[in-house]
C-alpha cells in the first residue's frame, strides 16, 4: 500500500479525529505540538496488567508529574473515555518499546507488540497549560525559539508504589518576575496537566546544578528580570517505568503525544460516552 | 479495658489526629460532620486486591461521584499520603461489612475482618464543598435544619469497568436562584469533592420522579425562589460495590467518614511525606 505523506502544516487546524486518521494511516509520523488545538494531549504508558495496579497507585500518589486522564480495560486497545475510535496500537505517531528496562525499538505502530494483557494509562501533558499561558499573554521561551523544553532531574523524592519510585523530573520555563503569580494561578487551573509550579527561583533548592545543562531537551535563555519556574514533567513516569525494569512496556516518543477528543478546559477528562 | 466516652461537642475544634485517636480508642463512635474543620474527609471502599484494578478504573472513569484521594498498598492498613499514622482498621468510627452483596455487620473496628490482600480506596466527600458554600454565604438547607442530605438514584449511566457499573446517585440542595452560578463556581473548585453540579432544575431531566421522596437521607423544603441543584454523590460507589456482589468489601457507615490530615483546599490530596 502506498501512503501519501501529509505535512505538519497541512494538519494545523485539522480536527483531532482527522489528525489521528492521518497518523493511523502512517501518512503523518511527526510531533503533535500545536495540532488539534484545544484538545487534551496525553503521555502514554502501556504495560502488562500485573503491574497496572501498582502503576496506578504510583500515579495517584504523584499527581503533579503523573496526572491520570485515562485507563483502558486490560487487553482492550480502545480508549472510549478519551475519544472516538481511538486505537492505541496505531493512533500515536511514534512509540518507544522498552524490554527489561532498555529501549528496544522506536516504531509507528505497535499492533505486533500488543498482547492481550496490556493496560494503557494516559497521563496529562504540559501542552495544556502552555497553551493557557500563551492565551493569557505569558511568554513561553522554548516555544518562541522553536526548541524542546529543558528538563532536569530534581532531588524531589517521588512517593513509592510497588516497583515504582525515583526522583521527579521537572521542566523549566523563564517567566518575567511580574507574571509569575499569574502563571502559577493559570497553570494551577489544570491539575490534569501538572498544575501549579513545583518551585520557582534558585535551581539548587531542588537539586539542579546548572540550568544551562538540561538532562533532556534544550537549554533556553533566562533574560534579565525573568525567574526560572519549575513544573512537574511527564518524563517522570517514563523514567520510573524504565528504572522498574519491566519485561515490556511501551510509551509514546517525546513530543509524539496521543491526541484526545476531550477539551483541554473540560471539568473532567472523561468524554461524555453515550 | 474501660473507655471513657467522649461527646461530639468535646471533639468540635479538636485537631484531626485527636479526633482519630478518640475514634481508635473507641471513645467516640458518632458521625464526623463538622469535626476537624478544614481537613479533607473521605468515603471509603476496602476490597480484595483482585478487584482493586477494576475499581480504580471505575473511579477514574466516573470522577464526579468517585474522586480518588488515596489508595493503600495491598494488605497495608496505613495511608501515609492522607495522614500521620492512619490505621484504617480502627480509625473510622463506624464501618459496614458486606459479604456477597449483603450487609453483614456494622462495626467500630475491622481488625478481625482485615486480610492481607485488602486494598483501601479513599474517595472525596461532599463535606468539603459544603463547607466552602457556607463560608461564602450560600445556605445549605439540610445543615441548617439538622437533617441528612436527600439522595436520589438518577438515570445517569456510569461508565463501566469490569464488574462495576450502575446509575449515578445524586444529592440535592435547594439554592436561591441568584446564587446558583456562584455555588457552581465554588463547588467546581473542588474536583476531589464531586466538583460542580451534575444538573439544576427539573428533577425529571435526570430521572427523579419526586423530590419529596429521596431514596436515602431526608427530604428538605425548597422555598420560593430556590432552584434544586444536583451534585454527584459518594453513595454511588457504595451502591456499585454492593451490586457487584463481591465476596467481601467494607465501607464507612454513612456520615462516619475517614478524617485525613490533608487540607481541604490543598492543590493535591497527597500529604507531603518526608
Amino acid at each position: 500500500m502506498t501512503v501519501t505523506a501529509i505535512a505538519y502544516a497541512d494538519l494545523v487546524g485539522a480536527p483531532a479525529q482527522d489528525v489521528r486518521a492521518a497518523i493511523r494511516a502512517e501518512a503523518y509520523q511527526g510531533h503533535t505540538s500545536g495540532l488539534a488545538a484545544g484538545k487534551l494531549q496525553c503521555n502514554l504508558a502501556i504495560l502488562p496488567e500485573r503491574y497496572a495496579l501498582d502503576f496506578l497507585r504510583f500515579c495517584q500518589r504523584n499527581p503533579k508529574p503523573c496526572p491520570i486522564v485515562g485507563v483502558s480495560d486490560s487487553g482492550d486497545p480502545f480508549l472510549p473515555t478519551l475519544g472516538h475510535d481511538i486505537d492505541i496500537r496505531s493512533d500515536v505517531s511514534k512509540y518507544r518499546v522498552f524490554r527489561d528496562g532498555n529501549l528496544s525499538d522506536e516504531v509507528t505502530d505497535i499492533t505486533n507488540v500488543w498482547t492481550g494483557d496490556m493496560v494503557t494509562v494516559a497521563l496529562g501533558c504540559s501542552f495544556t497549560f502552555e497553551n493557557a499561558l500563551l492565551r493569557n499573554g505569558i511568554p513561553v521561551r522554548h516555544i518562541e525559539t522553536g526548541k524542546n523544553v529543558p528538563m532536569f532531574r530534581s532531588n524531589i523524592d517521588l512517593v513509592r508504589a510497588g516497583p515504582f519510585s525515583g526522583k521527579m523530573v521537572v521542566t523549566m520555563r523563564p517567566i518575567p518576575a511580574a507574571l509569575v503569580d499569574q502563571a502559577t494561578r493559570i497553570s494551577g487551573q489544570y491539575p490534569q496537566a501538572h498544575g501549579a509550579p513545583i518551585a520557582t527561583g534558585d535551581p539548587a533548592q531542588i537539586g539542579i546544578a546548572d540550568l544551562s545543562q538540561p538532562d533532556w531537551g534544550e537549554a533556553v535563555e533566562i533574560k534579565p528580570g525573568e525567574v526560572p519556574v519549575y513544573w512537574a514533567c511527564g518524563v517522570t513516569p517514563q523514567n520510573v517505568l524504565l528504572a522498574a525494569n519491566l519485561p515490556l512496556c511501551i510509551t509514546h516518543s517525546p513530543g509524539h503525544m496521543l491526541i484526545s477528543d476531550v477539551a483541554e478546559d473540560a471539568e473532567t477528562t472523561i468524554l461524555k460516552t453515550a
